[in-house]
């Protein structure tokens, strides 16, 4: 007997776990559609030459590539921000365009417990405009989901340019900068010998290293670190500019939102603003969604450069919080009723009697098998419907039912 | 320059097409819900094995499979059956098993306008009872489906058992079946010459193809057409047999419902009952659902054999056909309301009424871009807006907005 199964690293999703998902979908998109965004769907498969396009070098080796019949080589899509970015470059509508996806999307890594290579991404792009209250949009719509979810989380919050300009007002050489943005976005995860070790190693000299350790370790409260920031660089003007751009947005943040000056995002084309949530309790478990402004992503697709920020998270980290918080506990089940016919002769009417309980909203199964009742009742039980409809002779003829209360045992008669 | 489209056969899902493809995922989630089935989502990937034990030979050179990184044959799925009843196999709870799926297929054949290598199906498998309780139900819940979604249908139903046991009638080899199955299954399609020619072709003699052609042609309302047959071939118990089936299926279905003798569905896994649903004004278009009864599939997949009925539809057509016939008209659009400040300092309080707004039910989109007026409400034009919302100075002091209605152009002062 051969055994079927998955492809190693994918799984099925069952009807528990689905259920958790679509709730979870409702409430991104009830968020997201407030606002105004419109949900879109980008081909799962694209060219190898689009992902690489975007794709910087350190993430190739993990795209799911692969020849097909026809000799091209094509990938299952790594994110969903790729795929939006390339379908926006051939749109036509008034800016701007504010759209968002949910959808699977694959690495080709090593499977791990827990970890899958396909998983689900939710992802949020406002493309058209450059200003701050853009940037501010899209972190408070991403705080807004976390919320209906009922997490707790903390977004830490930086802007690049700040970053680049403080490693230009220490003198570090341009050529060194994209290396040194890798170190800086491990500040919170290593020890400072291990932070000053990689600095070492991307050409940064010593002093300069230790400079960026301490002005890049700090986090907390927005008002006062950029107090300290704006004396501490009083003389660069460039330095002043991002700051003010920095408090611009917090002006228009809530009080989840913090400064913190680490927060680099490894992935290159991230131009500005950039930021991560965390829940604070859980920071082990990685980012519960990141993001930030990525200006020069949408000219690589098209003929003309268009200013961007965007947002995404895994939903499968959302279920692993959510779990681990009982949040589910708050999902309601809908109302639901088993319909248990006595014999084949009143189908007909139990079916009618199913008919209606539909109608007024019930989630109801007409048993199909002809089973006694005893077994009738094991599957209700067993199955956890709330309630049970016997109907016999006597019910048919007086177009009635009775209504057990699978809990209460309470019955009650109906009529139809 | 260089263009980057999606790959050939392949296409994004635009906002619009989007909203109208959500309207009818809705329709048939709240269908389905309200029968007591759980939705699933089985792995897009395959092994190419689990394909291969399932298709058809007809259909292997149609799957879009690939060798992946590991060297290992895997494939793109090309129905949702499959994966469901592979994943059934290995589950254990309480019987029936009650699942439905809705998500992409692929085919690798010659793309063609309008027809893509990736579309999206709606699947339905309802496992664990051999009763004909379940094929009504399983044809009861897809005819909701499309009158839920405003469409007119008939749905043309067979037993294959009578089909083959009117070939055992007709003294045919066994040997012969799936190729004349094939045949039958043209009946409609075809002149009466070319089936002649096919039979001939399928091994089947002429006077054996001339009674075939007579008695598989008909179809009408099940009862009439039953009485025929019942008279015609009352000497063969096996046929009166597949008779009583199609008797006590038809009891439990509505008039839309007819005996249509050609229906035997190409796929050779088919094993009692049968069933396609056609607008009879767009034949052409194709089968809006299709399905029937496989009681040997689980059992390639596991240990345990165990009876299945199910059917499925393609979302693309329900989308054609609807669109013809301006079904989306009906599609409501929520309220939706555009804030616009008149300048930055108003923001914040700008920020407060769109979050108010939002909580009323509003979808609401605030100005980000910081432009004039004029081009705010001509942006709120453009894309729709029900009602603007200028906040000036003077409404922040007041703690007030004007609301105008897009359509009647008439002005209402809110409070927030």
């Amino acid at each position: 007997m051969a055994e079927y199964q998955p492809p190693r690293g994918m799984k099925d999703i069952v009807p528990d776990e689905m259920e958790r998902r679509k709730w979870i979908y409702t409430n991104i998109r009830n968020v997201l559609d407030s606002y105004g965004y419109s949900e879109v769907a980008t081909t799962e498969l694209e060219m190898w030459d689009t992902l690489a396009a975007k794709a910087g070098e350190d993430n190739l080796g993990e795209v799911y590539d692969f020849k097909d019949k026809g000799d091209r080589r094509l990938a299952l899509r790594f994110d969903l921000t790729c795929g939006i970015a390339r379908m926006v470059a051939g749109m036509r509508t008034p800016k701007p365009i504010k759209l968002y996806a949910i959808g699977n999307a694959w690495r080709y890594d090593a499977p791990q417990k827990g970890r899958y290579r396909c998983f689900t991404q939710w992802d949020v792009e406002l493309f058209g405009t450059d200003s701050t209250a853009a940037d501010a949009e899209i972190i408070s719509l991403s705080s807004d989901i976390l919320k209906s979810l009922g997490l707790d989380f903390e977004v830490r919050i930086n802007n690049r340019k700040l970053v680049e300009n403080i490693f230009s007002y220490l003198k570090i050489d341009k050529k060194l900068y994209s290396g040194a943005m890798r170190t800086v976005d491990k500040i919170p995860k290593l020890s400072e010998y291990d932070i000053l070790e990689e600095f070492k190693n991307a050409g940064i000299s010593k002093s300069q290293a230790i400079s960026l350790l301490e002005v890049l370790g700090r986090k907390g409260k927005p008002k006062d670190l950029i107090l300290i920031l704006r004396k501490e660089f009083k003389v660069d003007k460039k330095i002043q500019e991002s700051i003010d751009t920095l408090e611009n947005l917090f002006a228009n943040l809530g009080k989840e939102c913090i400064l913190d000056l680490s927060i680099v995002r490894g992935i290159g084309y991230y131009t500005g603003i950039v930021f991560e949530a965390f829940d604070p309790k859980e920071e082990k478990l990685g980012s519960l969604f990141a993001g930030g402004r990525f200006d020069g992503l949408v000219g690589v697709y098209g003929k003309e450069d268009m200013p961007a920020v965007g947002v995404g998270g895994g939903i499968e980290r959302l279920l692993e919080v959510m779990g681990q918080k009982n949040a589910f506990d708050n999902l309601k089940r809908p109302k639901s009723v088993f319909i248990a016919p006595i014999n084949d002769n009143v189908r007909p009417y139990a079916k009618n009697v199913a008919t209606s309980m539909r109608k007024n909203g019930f989630v109801t199964e007409l048993d199909l098998t002809g089973r006694n009742l005893k077994k009738q009742f094991d599957y209700a039980n067993k199955k956890g419907f709330s309630f049970v409809a016997v109907i016999g002779d006597k019910e048919e003829e007086e177009k009635c039912f009775m209504l057990r209360d699978m809990v209460s045992g309470k019955e009650k008669k109906m009529t139809l």
